[in-house]
């Protein structure tokens, strides 16, 4: 998953996105970059690694001007490589160029393909430098004439920051299965991943920007251009399950409050006599509350989450139980010693974590523990930017919600319906414009077809 | 502040030091070390930053034995540098020695000015320093006679671990000012300043080590002993209050239920009409669960905590408000907005945090916000190991209640009174063991006298 | 200036290309760096720094396989950075490929600009990019027709070393400019800038690869071919004089002997009675050695050499005569004080350091200086591979040879004679074969026509 | 073995150091420190490394003030460490203190036992550590008192500087065994192991100090006492043979003509026909020109030294011979091949380099090749700072000429005589204040007795 933000006519860009990064690095802790534009040059910095530990006072100097783009990702096993951490900055004919890229493309080993047999050198395995090379070859002769170039060839999900010298587009796929929105900043402009990132930088929230909106801002200020064929909606719907902050809002609506009402629907579609109700930290804490409140049992912080889990912990041989979970989540034995308790999450992906934080809490005394999820089984990958895991791990696309119980051990399940879901994320006022959900992790019902592969080869050559 | 743990008889000791040190991290994020020893010689570790990134599987394979000490460290300003980083270890006529120290003496400027005129030389600035140069001098023969030797002359709070090649000692003050417990872990034995590190482990509690008690541990096995005159008991209050983790138990005391007490006794003490009570996070989390189930006002997440905090943030120039504020925690508008806030926190210090946390919560729309401690006003340094800062940065050693209300733009304030926090600490019930709490930070009365200068003086040798 | 190595056929082929490096290190100490291929994978490494700082057992172990590819780098100002050291290496519709490469093309600008504007996107702005992409857009199926159908495009001196998954190829440009040599290493080839790389690996020399021939190495063993049109040899006679180092031989003729040789003529050419003859160390040992020959005159070692400069020296503020020189070299006071002395260097760039030499001996006593040459006056820059600087920093193509005695301070001033060069570089019996040598540094007379601007063109975006 | 320089009244005094350092640098490669005072503070940079690693213009600028000391170290295997690099300060009673040696104490151990007994905690392993606690416990008032007192207790060799923050002291052992030169630099002095430091610095050389005598500066001005009783001196003959720079002079004697002269008494005395005499560089480079001028043999440049040898290098599984021996020396074959060589080295150690350099030589197609050696067989090991490895290790203290000769595969092996080599080093004409030699690595003769074990134990701590 990654998060992208875009900054116009601020002098000093790079400051800001470097803020905007801040709020956004929960959707991607693996590597963060900024490319930054003074108007002449279009200057880069990217590592892998925390965007606090990456840009320092020295190294934001570096990076000069009125415009910048910034990118925070994460991405699973294998391609995890500086190369491929973004923005990813070009020269070509036209000039610089640097491209920041939530989501994924279902067709890039194809059209990668098909380029390279025409004589493009690729410098990464991305699905992003795709776009680049579809624009350096474009016949067009303006940057928002070859993006829309490129992107007509493209099939997938995509919300996109370009900057050139002088030009800054924000886009967002056909149905704009990524969320992106639009803020202003003094005098100038932002584009965001999310509006928590605006909150931080002082900027002022505008509005979405739409599923298939091209917008072009340079000095003469911002055009906006739709240059795809309409096409319905389907934004994600885990955004507001797990992948947002509580402090968002998608489509005009609250991420906190959603899940709160999650939380609260849970209530009532599992309700269980219990005496304490509490959340795993931080994923289930807004519907926990919401489960607490619409069932009237007391809401407790059964679970702690340590601030300094750092990437590598080393266990001891003769092994401790549930050790990773431990090492971030510690029992509060005082709240669950017991006591019948219910514990809320987000979701079950591996069923694994869940074993072990039921095993803690019933080592620290709880009679009973109860799972609640505010969220449908997860039954499908993710095809559009999420790194869920393949199919055959996920443990909702194989077993029963009875055969999940008894693998993690809980006295009871319960997870929300698909109607309680798409009820309370998408309530009948959203209107006309709300369009569809995309709810195909849920569901199996993919918006867009995959081209099988779907994931990018390696490349040969091999930094050593 | 800082925190120590001592291990004997365990095959990987240093692996369980450094699991333990991670329980304790919270106690301070300065620096960290271990000691540990085969039977032959003490090995060191000992660096700047998070336990987490200080150790890996290489370091701690170079720290064999069956037998260690650890150490987290927080100083003020000034003298945060590696060589007065913990364990301090050195060489003397009587082998190798390791210690580890949690607390401050008051003396140790004055004891040290003595050993230097005698001909010491010492290698830090560390108050500790001290009680190695007078065991090294002690006409003593063993090890634990030295210990008692050099205690004897030192005044102040401690709670200490020391290694030498084949003996751990743990020992506390006689006011037991800072906490240690006692744990078996497998056919071993571990010390530690908080009980969460046992739970971490796998350890099993046994017992407080009590005020003035020193525990030997050897092969052949643990023996203790009281080599101070009797002095009654004076308890940190502060560490149920504030600095120890709520999954700790202090004296037979849980740390969160103790907390949520706090927060109910508040309630009772300090009512007011309101739709939402909201902690500061993580410090204020089980008072405000306390308050909001004793008050019926509902609870809720009205901030949140960013877990990507770097150390050295760069604000652009053109300022934004409440900055440093802001990168910690985040306002979930939803939740705050058009409602009256109760917002609770442990503790009031300089008053600037306070001031920018409210200035937040209005900014997202909170129509009141009242600030609710569950402590009483803090009125004076510590001098017994908390970094507090000094009396006049203490906003409530110069300001009434009501100053500080309208310093920090509450609509109101209410403090926990001295009353209310004796009683929900040390109830009746703690029979004749529970002695005297130390409360000088909230009483000026200081159980032990001071010898000015308290601290140490610089090193006039500079490692440029 | 630059130096290539490639091994086929041995099973540490890194390992072995590493020491190629270290003897080859006096061509280029800015970056080094290797690929090796196991027949899957090419593995790249490469960094700014020593062969000996870059490389160890663990990075080697990085680089698997049966052949390599190595190069030594120096550059002059601007383009000195990670991404233009070499080898460079691609993944691109064929496969993999790399590149190290020992010249300079003098049409890459105009090469660069085509490709670009038909949608090519370059990584680096090094000549030698050009090459790659030329075989990535041409045609031809095999790799030695994608490499003959590219470097039919460029003009100017290359010797190449090329790696693919399963072929080396060793090719060097029609006129030879640059030398490269073939070698057997037990039952595989190796290919070398200098014969002094041989010999450390213990390989045995088998000829010089011949101007404008192509040699194909891969498990089915060495072919040669020949893709250019005749052209009569141009060999560098600056690599006799002062590049390559003196236990290589060239086009079958020794360094050493040659230089020496250089020496003695210079000595016929200008006599001078003088009591010591002193070389500049390192460059004029063999030639001092030769002229004291010839003269009948003592040597003696005048000026010593430091072993250990650091790149980067802090000069006091009140500054020292000779600084920078004095660093490098120390003169022996007891072989100048009161003498004649005749000191010998290769050549003359600037001025400045020959001036401060002849000081620093001054400062030492001698009575008499006199500065011998064992080349023509140097009034032209090299197009082709060697860094000197433009012509106008150039001293002998605005001085003559009586001002340039007056700025450096000599007594006397002697250079080779042009004939004198020749005669003992290419004697007579260098028949047919030998061809003729390109001497532009000292004669203005270029074999290749220059395409200004010859230098390639920065990147725009900068890797802040 | 090591290097010391001491700077006072300088506005660049570490900066003066350094470059002296610079110049001292082949005295000790291992480690480097400077400790700078400014009248209130010492201030210190040490490292491992070499001098132009470890020092740059942001960390001189960390070493303000008008007096400096330098120190560069080479120790043998084991103690190799951070907290064993010079020079060691300290802060004690009265004030700050540090010192650089040169040399060795041979009843450190003895002393180091003692004053931890009486509970002196020290930090390293250097026998220099001693004089420090011994100063510190000393009852005498003034630093040169306390410095005479910490002396007149221990035995070895020792030229030292040492720095307070108002005065520099430079003493010499009361035999005189390592040099140590006084100079002036503008109004200011300067103390250094060798007069080459002079040279870089632009310090006029003003004389040796002499042994035992003590060297006091302050800002009054310079003073000189004599605390120790009167020994006879015995100047180390080895400094003159192989350890100082040739462009230094020791007792009035020049280090390069010494060596041309020993050199030519070598061809006195062993003379052989040949066609070349090469030096083994850089250590034989004067002698042998001293014995191709007597021996009317032609010199030449038979072997070339890298410039780029690293510490680490890998060699290939399948070995090379001569392998370590290659890297640092390449024959030239032009020289070499067909010829009968006469190759000139100062000292022979264990035999092992000099039958490879021999291997090599031959394999370079030479017909015959003696060896030639411009000092006496080295049969016992230097107990007065030079790191000479054991006694049996040293190939002349168990076999014969003859069989040494046999060993390292020479078709002659002539050693100078111990009455060529006093003659060479002392001739008569040295007068009264000569003095002995200390010539013991020779003659066995030692005029220190030792206190075995010489060596200190390790530390016991270890710092893992």
């Amino acid at each position: 998953m990654c998060g992208v933000i875009g900054i116009f006519g601020h002098p000093e860009a790079s400051n800001i996105a470097y803020l905007g990064l801040h709020a956004l690095q929960h959707r991607g802790q693996e590597s963060a970059g900024i490319v930054s534009s003074d108007g002449t040059h279009l200057r880069l910095v990217r590592e892998m690694g925390y965007v606090s530990d990456i840009f320092n006072a020295e190294r934001l100097a570096k990076l000069p001007g009125f415009a910048a783009i910034g990118h925070v990702r994460y991405s699973t096993a294998g391609d995890s490589v500086l190369k491929n951490a973004q923005p990813i900055a070009v020269d070509y004919s036209a000039g610089s160029l640097a491209v920041a890229h939530n989501g994924n493309l279902v067709n890039a080993e194809e059209l990668r393909a098909r380029l390279e047999a025409d004589g493009s050198i690729f410098q990464t395995t991305s699905d992003t430098e795709v776009i680049l090379h579809l624009m350096a070859r474009s016949r067009q002769t303006t940057m928002p004439d070859k993006v829309a170039d490129a992107l007509r060839e493209v099939r997938g999900a995509y919300s996109l920051a370009l900057l050139s010298e002088t030009m800054l587009i924000a886009v967002r796929d056909p149905m704009g299965i990524r969320p992106l929105s639009l803020g202003r900043i003094r005098d100038g402009w932002v584009v965001a991943s999310e509006t928590c990132a605006f909150d931080l930088i002082e900027a002022e929230f505008v509005r979405d920007i739409d599923p298939g909106e091209m917008v072009i801002i340079d000095k003469t200020g911002l055009k906006t251009v739709r240059p795809f064929p309409d096409s319905p909606a389907h934004r994600c719907v885990f955004e507001w399950v797990y992948f947002s902050r509580p402090d968002s809002t998608i489509a005009g609506r609250s991420v906190y409050r959603t899940r709160e009402n999650l939380g609260r629907r849970l209530a009532v579609e599992h309700p269980v006599p219990a005496d304490v109700v509490i959340p795993v930290p931080d994923s289930g804490v807004a519907a926990s509350i919401g489960y607490a409140k619409e069932s009237q049992i007391p809401f407790g912080q059964g679970l702690m989450r340590s601030h300094y889990v750092g990437r590598t912990f080393i266990e001891p041989s003769q092994s401790i139980r549930h050790f990773g979970v431990k090492l971030k989540l510690s029992p509060v034995r005082e709240v669950l010693a017991g006591k019948r308790v219910v514990v809320v999450d987000d979701s079950i992906v591996r069923g694994t974590t869940s074993r072990k934080i039921i095993g803690m809490i019933r080592s620290a005394g709880a009679k009973e523990v109860h799972l609640r999820i505010s969220s449908p089984p997860t039954i499908g990958p993710c095809h559009y930017g999420i790194d869920t895991p393949s199919r055959d791990e996920l443990i909702a696309a194989s077993q029963t919600v009875e055969q999940i119980r008894a693998y993690v051990e809980a006295d009871s399940l319960g997870y929300l319906s698909a109607e309680g879901l798409r009820a309370t994320v998408a309530p009948s006022q959203d209107g006309a414009d709300g369009g569809e959900l995309c709810d195909a992790c849920f569901s199996n019902r993919y918006p867009i077809a995959l081209v099988p592969p779907a994931r990018l080869r390696q490349l040969r050559l091999i930094s050593a």
